[in-house]
Parts: structure tokens; C-alpha cells; sequence
């Protein structure tokens, strides 16, 4: 199932090292002037070989748009667009036509399938993330027009993680002005150097990506298996490496009492009704209750490390393997602008279920 | 949107106070024997009044069965089917009609729909969940006779967690042998106590449904959208009260290195390949890999308080509203049943999805 | 597959012979103050027994309405709803449980499933097509409230028809003045007449249906796949014993030459755009553009004939049979009000799905 | 909505005069060695240009796979794929910017979605079947594989119809050996002959054409909703210019008597159940019975007339157009590859539904 959504949808394709990834975004509401520079920016924040943390394959990732505008403005008609495989070094990957890599895609997609593109992980690559990003920097202009923005960030590296005081970030500049994506400068730095020297190591990191949507009015998402948190956890836990999800209090919650997680309703002076907290992580019955959508999602730490590994192939033999390829030591600070992805397409696709765009 | 599931299909209806609540399920292999008496027991682990931690409001919840069956067999046509309301004393919320109770869905749903049916929660009330029990009962039912078990438990309630060394609980027997279905008898102690404590002081608690699905083939689930993590996480985060969903090492994995959560390949004495850890949690690049699915769900401390609260009606004024109906201080022991439930859906769909039913 | 729709779906279930048919509409806008004496009207249309054309079976039909409504309004929450099967006579399908009935769907469903419900038909009767009923005639409801209407007549009885200057009929009121539902009424003086003598001979006959959608604006259906004709075709084709659909000039219009048949634009003096003729029914490129809708259903006759029949049974032997049971000698009437409640089902999804309600 | 299918689902996007067309197949089955210089045969026959009944404008058509294969070979990842459009020049259509065609979907775009792209219809042009091509290409040779094969043909042109006594084509041969794509020749000549009259007088013809599924094994198919027929009437109806579908008997049937169109069982010498005749065009009860499907699509005669002709514009004014870019007098020929494909979709769709492959 290669596609997301029921009244907007993104079906995708490509593998790591064929001519070309790309998608269809089915849904799109017409007459909306598309930044196509913006939408650029989106897929270069997603990119490879941005800093001494990521991996130092290089990719142009260069999305060209075959169908669904006119004159920089959306049709209404499905957006079409590939963004082309260039740095792709097949033979860097002769060895694994055989061996399954242990905690990665291989073995099963051999179980499920008979068969699998070796080359880069194929489908299983993250490389397919490129064209959820295309899809969510759309989304995301519509929902811009409408007050809707959607922010997330690193927060935990490792062991690492923002202090628990840590206050909102307030845009994106903040996040991206250094290489983990950590909105406190000073811890940021420290998830660098803790990269670094994985990296060093041979080793790698999980983490997590915080997820702030504000602006959303009350009334998006629904009752029982359409519920907003359902769908957005549909939407992160697709996302590869992805581990976990959680919303407002989320797994602290559990440990909390009902005194202590009540959101008490309040009036506000231009007569709206708000919560004077928000534990409830802007979502009460599925519905979106007019304050922000907070929600947070885990990521374990990649499977490739730059060292030999025992594992099996598939004659059922004992081999050993050394990872090549060029590899991320820590997904997560690539991680934010896809979940920022994901996140707007299961927005605005709630939002036009909800009939409110 | 009603609906859960693509190739397995639970539709449910029903408001906590209307003449019935029930569902339909589209999509069951034919030629099944069912036994309705293990359908039933499973809507009796569900049903409220069953111990002196769960609401006194006592529902006989009997399932009846209107289509898909012949001769105790299913025909591989839709299985229709209705429970009664009983118990249902609407009079309780006559001064819920007009007020939004704090971090309960009443304020959302009038703010999407513009009316709502305030009995008792109307749609949004746990209630509804019933239906999925039997939707989950005829599906694991499937399930079993394919080798696969689900069993679901209690691992925490408030700051009471299994200790950490807890071994997989072996059958539902132990699980269900204490109030809160705790498979560690001194924890289940502690649990309960806590929560007659918490109920005394009208207060509520929230805890965790850990869940273990043992018995999958590999090639279980699709790549990207469908992935077997996506499709459970949304089948969860379904479930009122849900904050978090996570699987194999999950939130915890975030701080682990990559050398810590590799599962390293191994070949049985019979040829098979298997994992010699499951941190993966059974799932890599969103198929199965023949080790135990495992996965926790958190949930948030029922919003429902015994004493006064402060809140605002729907002509936006403040008032103070009270509490009566009849509520649990902790719902998670009567969770087990419904994760399982919903487990069971979405593991039967990506079976049939993947054509392995 | 038992779901109709995307944005408003009917789900249906049930046999002829188990203790109830129904289903569940998700998707209904809130708000609504449904008749449901007009319901229950829409079901009478259908119900057999009501003239001496039909079968004399005798069934209450009598919708009971479980959820979706508080105080005759619908809340935006699914609508559930039964049929009771009051008057099923098991015993005189006895015979069928192994044999096949020719041009039934008894050696179908046994090649599908491996078994069948083979009372009565069980799944493949067309007494399931109440449900579609119900659901038609709330979809109506809405319809009519933005100045929708839905009129469905008989154009054909075997090879009588109706005349090719026949003027559009207006009212439901002289459709159902006649048992045929004919609205020229010496037209159905003669098929009530053909219908009379060939249930005399124990033989049976077809005929069309003709439907037309008046009031709905431009703008309604959508590009490619979701073309309104494509989803009119399926929601008609899905009818029992259908086996043709066409609008607009449909299959006459193969033989037009295309000046024939361009619909010329005009502007009205209100300054709306219209068309001077209607050869497209209504429909370009797969969207309204707000001329009626028309259509026609072509219905086979139906294949119980009341008489000694050469089968052969599901042990692959030649034998006998003789129908018993009851049935209509022609079923056309019946499906008049069918059709309207098909066309209305699709007409409120593609009014949905274009955000016109 | 762009997407057709359930269990296999093709996605398509592109206008006329963008970059490219192309689309997504998403559920192949794996391992499929597929013939892509049959893929291209197979655009090749839809492709404008073939002979003097087709429009001149010239389109290479060649069709780029992008993902979903190594070494020739599904993996059972979507099919990503473009068409480049090459021959597009826009300039022929600056009238078009304002001025609503008769009969075409100029005006219900607009009305829709308050733009549209008027170079050669944009979405609404027909080159968008080509997209359908490929993706009912890589379907047939799925069904080939299970003894399925699917022939088009043309049995009328205007008032030139099959003569009622004409076999079953053998051969798809035989059927491309005439530009009309009629399997009788003396026919096909008349036809060709009345195109060429027809296109030298401006003005333009529909006609119908027959399809046939041989092959199909029964229990093909799923009740009410899900009904063999009603996918198959989807799937034509959402071709452009169709306007009915009637499969076995059809509209004909609608006069017949039931004895006459009973078609009654009989057992082969090899013990399989068979029909001695097949009004019922191979299904019953929504699945198949293992006869040949049989269907019919009617097409409408083109909407663009090479003449002067009056219409309206965007600001609801008369004016005068006439068409220029270039046109074919007759579709019906170049409908065949491509009702031949959409019968392949859905055909492979519902055989994935019902677990026969």
C-alpha cells in the first residue's frame, strides 16, 4: 500500500538506485499559487550530505513537476513529479544481492516477496522519504493559508534531551540554524558532538522528534477509527526507523492522575472557548479542540554500523558481513522535515475530510 | 469514518444511549466455526461491573448475531450484529446537555457537528468499543487456527510498573486470574490497591496495555504506507484514552546505540531463520520476521472526576458541574480485552492483505 | 465488499432468511431532521405483496433506526439500522441446499465460498436491496433540502415501451399510480397486461428503469476514476439482475453523428449557462453541468420460473427441480424505487466529495 | 479521484500539453517477468497517428519504468512510469482560454474548480488513457499467466453494426489487421469508408465496442457492492466519451422472456460444471461462473467538429469558435487497446479480491 490519505492522497514509488524516485498528490484544492522554491527548500533540508552528520552521499534531489499546475497555481488535478536518482553506486552493494543486513528490510522483503532489489535497500530505503516531503511542503503552502503551521524539532539524541523547562521554539530559523535541529543552542551542541563521536566509533543514535501544529481551528478529525491522533500515528509510524508515538502528556500521562491531566475549559476575552492547559495535546474524542497538536515520535538508531557483522544469506548460511554504502550515523536531525511532512498531509487531508478547507 | 481496515472490514454504530450499539464485519474468510460462546466471554472480559475497580453500570452486553452465519459457520458474507443497551438512565445527563466536561469530547463534538447526543458520551463513549471486542473475537478466532495467540496485559498503573524483568506472561488465565489483569500476582496487588485508594479520593488513574502477538509467519504487512507498525498504531490510537503506541524497544530505543539494538541473524536446528534478540519487535521495514509482535499502548487517566469541576457551557458561560453516571477510576484492565481486539483486526487484515489467508 | 461510497457510505448486511437485514450509513451531514414516516414510505415502494404483480410474500419491512439521530435530527454519527425477516418459510428451500438453480448465483457462491446460505437465496437476494432503501432514503432527504430531486420510472417491460415522445414524467404521484410504475398510463395498462399473462404461463420478463436527477448544480462528480457516470454505473450495475447502463443518449447515441449530438451553449437571462438540448445527460468530461441527469437500467427477467427445470447439484449430477417458493414474475416495478435510491447514495457521495454539502 | 483499483491500483496524472503523463501500479503481483516491448505494442495501438482515421498529431509514446522491477522482473514495489509528451503545441489552443467548447469539459472544469488548463482539454483529454495502456498492459500479462486473455473489437461504427450472426474473433490479429479494429472485414471496409466520409464532411461518429474475457476461472468477483459487473462498468464508464455498458444479454435481455435467457447448467466429460448457453455473459450474483465475460461500451461520436460553431465564454458571452489542433472523426478504434486495458485492471483487481492469485 503505496498510498496515504482518503480525501488527499500521496501514492509514491521508487527504489534507492533506479532512474528516479516520485508521486501522485490526488486532492490538491484548486487555485492555490504554489511556491515551487519553498517546496525545493523542504526536499533540501531533507537531503544528504547538508553537514559533518549526515551521510556524504550527494544528491541533487531536484523535483521536477509534470502535471497539476498552470502558470505556478494548482489545478486541482493530480501533481505528478519525480525527483531523479544521480548518486546512486550500485556496486557498492554486489554483496548484499545475498546477505540479509541484520535489523534492516532485507530478509523480510525476501520472505514477503520472493525476491528484492538489493541495490541500497530499494524500497526500503529512506530515500523514499524524498517524495513524502514534495507532498508535504504542498500540503503545508495549502494549510499555510489557512493559519495552519506545523514546526517540529530534535529533542532527545541518544541520551540526550532538551530540558524539560524548554520552551516552544518559536520557528523554524531557530531549528535550522544548527546541524542536529535542536531549538536550545547548548544542547544542540552537545547532540553534536555525541554524533561526532558515534560516528567515530563506528556506531549510531535513535531519538525523537518533537512535533508542534498551531493554528489548527476545533472541529478537524473523527469520531472512532478516523480520529486525528489515529491518523497522524498512521502517518509517523510510517515513517522508517520510527518507533513510537505520542500525543500531549502521551507516555508520561500514564503515570499521571486525572486531577493532574485535566484541561479546564476557559472563556477567552474575545469570547472563544479555550483550556487554560493543554495536556490533552490539542485532541479531545479525535477532534481537535482549537489548541496545538503536540505530539511526539521516537526513532531508533540506523541499523548500518561501519563495522563486520555475523548475519545469515539467503541459503540459510552463516556469513559475515562490513557495511559500505554511505550511511547516517543518526537519522534523527534528517528526520524533522519529514515529520513535519507527514504531519501536514494528515492535516490537511483531516482538514478536507472535515469539510473546513 | 466508521470503518477500520482494508481487506478485513469492521464498520461499527451506536451511541452509549440508544437502543443498541453493534457493527459488521466484511471481509471474513468463509468456512470458519465459530464459537460464539468464546465471541461472548471475550464482550464479558469488556463489560463493565465485573469487579469492584470497574463502573457499577452493569450491561448484560449480549452479542446477537444477524447475518453471515450458517450452522455456526461463517458463509463469507457479512456477519451484522447488535448489543443492547440496558442500563442506560439518560437522566444522569440532563445537565450534560448544554455543558462541555472537561477534556472529554463533548466541546469538540458540538464544535464539528453543531449538535451532539450528550447521553452518556453518546458516540464518543467507551461504550462503542464493545463492538470492536466482537469484531476482534471472530478475527482471532481466524487467527488461531493459522497458530497465531494475542494476549494483551496490564505493565503499568499510575507510577506502578512490572518490574522490568518480567517474562512474557504465558497465557491469558494468569493475566485474567486479578481485577486488573496484571500477569505478576504481587504488581497486581499493588495496582489494585492503588486504585481503590484512587477511586476513594475521586481521583482516576491512567497505565499501560503492553500486547505480544506470537505465532506470525514472516511477510506479514506491506512496504511504506502499510506497514504492519502503521496499521497497529492506528488500530491503538483508536481506542479512547490512547496517548502513545510503541513497539520492540520503542520510546526506550531513542537512547540505545545502534550496536545496542541490533537483533543479529541465526539459523535453527531446522533451518529457520530467527532473530537471536527481538528488539525489532518482530517488525523490519514494516513486515513481520516470525519473531513476537510486541507493542505497549498508554492511556491517560479517564477524564470523568467525582467531585466538582469548573467548566463552560456551550452559550460560553462558566459553570460548575458535578459528576454523576457511573465510571471506572482506571480503565486500563478493562483495555486488555479491546487491544487485543483491535490486534486481532489489524493482524487478520495484513494477513489477508499479504495473502497469507 | 459490502460498502458503498467514499464520503458517505452504506454498509449493508444480511440474509433473506436469517432473523434481520440492515446497515449502517457513516458519513451523514449533521443537523438533518430526517421523516422517517418517509422512510418507511420508500420502503413500502419496494416491499413484495403490494399488487397483483408482485410476490406474495408479505413482508412488514419496518425500519427500526438504532443510532446516528436525538430528537428525529441526525447527529453526523453513523446511522445503524435493522429489517427484521419476519416472514421467511426456510422449508421451501430444502430442496436448493444442494441443488443449483440456473442463472441463480447458488453455483457461484458454492464455487466462491465452498458453502452458501442457500435459504431463500441467502446473501444473493435481492431482499438485501432494503437496506440500499434505507440508506436511499436519507441520502434523498439531503438531496432534497439543496433542491435535489430523484425520479425513477419504468420505460420498458419486455419488449413493450414507452413512447419515444413521451414527456419527462413529473411527479412521483403518477408513477406510482399504476402498479408498473409506468408514467404513461395506457403505456402500463398494457405491461400490467403482459405481466398478468406471462405469470399465467409461469414465465417472466425484464424491462428498464429510467432515472432523472434534477436540481443538481455544475461542479458535481470529478476527473478520470471518479467520474460521475463511472460511479452511477457501478451504483446501478451493483442493482440484482441489472445488466445494462447508459445516460444521456447512451447506446443510441453510437449511431449520432456528431453534429447530432453537440448540446449547444446558451445563456439563460438570468445570466446562467445552459445547454439548448441535453444529449449528454447532463454530464461532461464526468462532472454536472447542471442540466438533469438522465439514465436508463436495463433489468434481465428474472430466472425462477415457475415451472420443471433441468440443473445439475454440487455433486456434478443431473437432476430436477421445481421453484417453489415465491417470487415476482417481473421485478422491474420493484426496482424503480431502487434505482432512486442507488442514484441518491452516489449523487450525495459526489455531492460530498465536491464539497457542494 | 485518480486512483482504480482495491488489491491493484493504478494512480494517474498529466494533462495534455505538460511535461508528461504516466502513472502508478501499485499491488503487482512479484515476480512477473513482463514483456515491456509488449507494453509498448500495446501504446503503440492506442497511439494517435496510425492511419488515415486517426488525428495526425504524432506522439513517440514511449513509456519510461522508473521503479518496481530488476532485471525485468516485478518486485511487487509500484510501477512508477511516464509518457513524455512531445508533440504538444499549445498556441493551437490560446483561443481555448476563455471560450467554452460544446459538449467537451471546458465549462465543467471551470464550474468545478474555478480554473482549468484549456491547452488540448487538459485532464480531460484522452490522452490520459495511454497512462491506462501501460497499467492494463502489466495487468494482462499477470492474467496470461493464469490462461486469461482479454480481445476488444469494434461492433459498430454509426449506423455500420456486427452483423448478429458474426463468431467470436479468434485473434487479436485479426482484429488489427484493418484500421477499424473490426474482426469482420467486408464490415471493417464500410466502416472505414463511412469514417473517411464522415471526417471529409467535418463531422465526427461514435459507435460501440465488444469485449470478451476468456479464461476467467469462476468464483470471480464479490456480492452486492464488490459485483463483478459493477467494477467492470466503473472502469468503462471512466472512459472518455463512453456512454453505456451492458454485459451478456444487456439491454437486449431487457426484452426477453426468463425462459429464453435461463441458461441452463450442464457437466463436461471432464466433470466441470458449464452453461449450454451464455446470455448471462459469463456472471452470476456479481461472480463469475467460469464462461466467457461478455461487454459491450458505447462511445459518443466526438465533440470537435471541424466547423464554425457557436458557443459561450467564461464571461457568459455567445461567440463563434472553431477548432483548430488536430482530431480523430471516430475514437472507437483507438478505444479498443483501451477498453481491453481497463477490463485488464479490473479483471486482475477482483482476482487478487478473490484470492485466485
Amino acid at each position: 500500500m503505496n498510498t496515504f490519505g482518503h480525501n488527499l492522497r500521496l501514492t509514491t514509488f521508487g527504489e534507492s538506485h533506479g532512474p528516479a524516485i516520485g508521486g501522485i498528490i490526488d486532492g490538491m484544492p484548486p487555485g492555490i499559487a504554489i511556491d515551487l522554491g519553498e517546496v525545493q527548500h523542504q526536499l533540501d533540508r531533507r537531503r544528504p550530505g547538508q553537514s559533518d552528520i549526515t551521510t556524504s552521499r550527494v544528491e541533487a534531489d531536484r523535483v521536477e513537476i509534470l502535471s497539476g499546475m498552470l502558470d505556478g497555481t494548482t489545478t486541482g488535478t493530480p501533481i505528478g513529479f519525480t525527483i531523479a536518482n544521480t548518486s546512486h553506486r550500485s556496486g557498492d552493494y554486489d554483496e548484499m544481492r545475498h546477505n540479509f543486513r541484520p535489523s534492516h528490510a532485507d530478509y523480510t522483503y525476501t520472505a514477503k516477496y520472493g525476491l528484492r532489489d538489493h541495490r541500497g535497500g530499494g524500497r526500503a530505503s529512506a530515500r523514499e522519504t524524498a517524495a513524502r516531503v514534495v507532498g508535504g511542503a504542498f500540503a503545508r503552502q495549502v494549510l499555510s493559508l489557512h493559519g495552519i503551521s506545523i514546526v517540529a524539532y530534535t529533542s532527545q539524541i541518544g541520551h540526550i534531551a532538551l530540558p524539560p523547562h524548554h520552551a516552544t521554539p518559536a520557528t523554524t530559523d531557530i531549528i535550522d540554524s544548527n546541524p542536529v535541529r535542536c531549538p536550545d543552542q547548548q544542547t544542540a551542541r552537545l547532540m553534536h558532538r555525541l554524533i561526532l563521536d558515534t560516528k567515530q566509533a563506528g556506531d549510531s543514535l535513535g531519538g525523537i522528534v518533537s512535533c508542534i501544529v498551531t493554528g489548527l481551528p476545533p472541529g478537524v478529525g473523527e469520531p472512532i477509527f478516523g480520529k486525528l491522533q489515529a491518523s497522524l500515528a498512521a502517518a509517523m509510524m510510517s515513517i522508517p526507523a520510527a518507533k513510537g508515538f505520542d500525543y500531549g502528556m502521551g507516555f508520561a500521562g500514564a503515570a499521571c492522575l486525572g486531577s493532574e491531566m485535566i484541561d479546564q475549559f476557559d472563556i477567552t476575552p474575545d469570547n472563544t472557548i479555550t483550556t487554560l492547559t493543554n495536556h490533552s495535546g490539542g485532541i479531545q474524542g479525535g477532534i481537535s479542540n482549537g489548541m496545538p497538536v503536540t505530539m511526539r515520535v521516537a526513532f531508533k538508531p540506523v541499523a548500518t554500523l561501519l563495522r563486520e557483522l555475523p548475519t545469515v544469506n539467503d541459503r540459510h548460511e552463516r556469513v559475515t558481513i562490513h557495511a559500505r554504502g554511505r550511511h547516517d550515523p543518526c537519522v534523527v536531525p534528517r528526520a524533522v522535515p519529514i515529520v513535519e511532512a507527514m504531519a501536514a498531509l494528515a492535516i490537511l487531508d483531516a482538514m478536507l475530510s472535515s469539510r473546513l478547507i
